[in-house]
């Protein structure tokens, strides 16, 4: 256990799983009484079609730009010791993680509400896309929430919910060289 | 992974340590889209105090029964797949878990407020009590929303936020034996 405030962002390219284990390890410090987590996981099926695996692409340089902004928005809220977020890019099979946060504090409801906030703006505001491939055919998904955002952007009427900054970008730029980003933020 | 939806909860005495894995593995299933979890940890101050270990006790028949009725509630007001809930008694030393939730969804937004939900309804209704063990002394401690349920009771004015039942409960209860309790709900 490590008691120094920390934040973690890491994009993991490649067929790696995501080690829950060393998530959570790294936000466990004697100070913190909470640990809340979320992980989000390929399902068998979206609306009514089998998915066989999804893939992700994303634009790894403003993915993690926004996903530290992302952290930064969370600690100016609520008070967290340490904040670990870990996407997956790739292909990822039914029932395996493509994505997890884990936050850890003093108390339990700012890492609850903190883990939601986190995984909710991910969501919204970061460009990671997914390709659901169905057993007969595949298509590229956006969140209803990033579609939204990007509307909202489109006029003009600010982005900036809890001060998080979102930029515009091009969805061509998802076909960036995908590599495995480790970032440590002291 | 499973594909039944279920219910596990349980109360673990002696010194183990509450297993994670195992949990997040028991609620995981091709149609849950999202897991979220949360972990009560032993952690090192309170109040400026320094804490050296907290040691749980339970009046377990009562508290395995709220924890279930908790569940059914959980599963009424939100859409769930499976769940699990695990409390260690005896002493948990600094960093280590007391109790671990975890709840699996197809969509995050039900796991996250399931799970927080859990937490929240296992602090105000279990009866598990804990006593702080400080460097220079202990004391047995309530939750605040423990005792703040109780004055409700007291005062008869309603205990059944969300159709939990609650019971009023005598502390001298939780010097019962305390065994390992393992329940599956199917």
């Amino acid at each position: 256990m490590n008691s120094e405030e920390k934040t973690l962002v890491e994009i993991i390219d490649g067929n790696n799983q995501i080690d829950l284990a060393k998530y959570i390890n790294y936000v466990s410090a004697p100070q913190a009484g909470a640990i809340a987590t979320f992980s989000g996981t390929t399902r068998d099926t979206f609306e009514g079609k089998t998915v066989v695996e999804l893939r992700y692409e994303a634009y790894v340089s403003m993915a993690i730009k926004n996903l530290k902004s992302i952290c930064s928005a969370a600690r100016s809220s609520w008070d967290l010791h340490s904040i670990a977020v870990a996407h997956r890019l790739g292909i990822v099979p039914v029932g395996e993680t493509s994505v997890f946060v884990v936050v850890s504090a003093t108390h339990r409801a700012d890492a609850l509400d903190a883990c939601k906030f986190l995984i909710d703006e991910l969501k919204a505001s970061v460009p990671i896309w997914k390709k659901e491939v169905y057993s007969d055919g595949e298509v590229w998904k956006e969140n209803p929430e990033f579609l939204e955002r990007r509307l909202e952007l489109g006029k003009d009427v600010g982005c900036c919910r809890r001060k998080i900054e979102t930029a515009a970008h091009d969805k061509k730029s998802c076909c960036k060289p995908k590599v495995k980003v480790e970032e440590a933020i002291d």
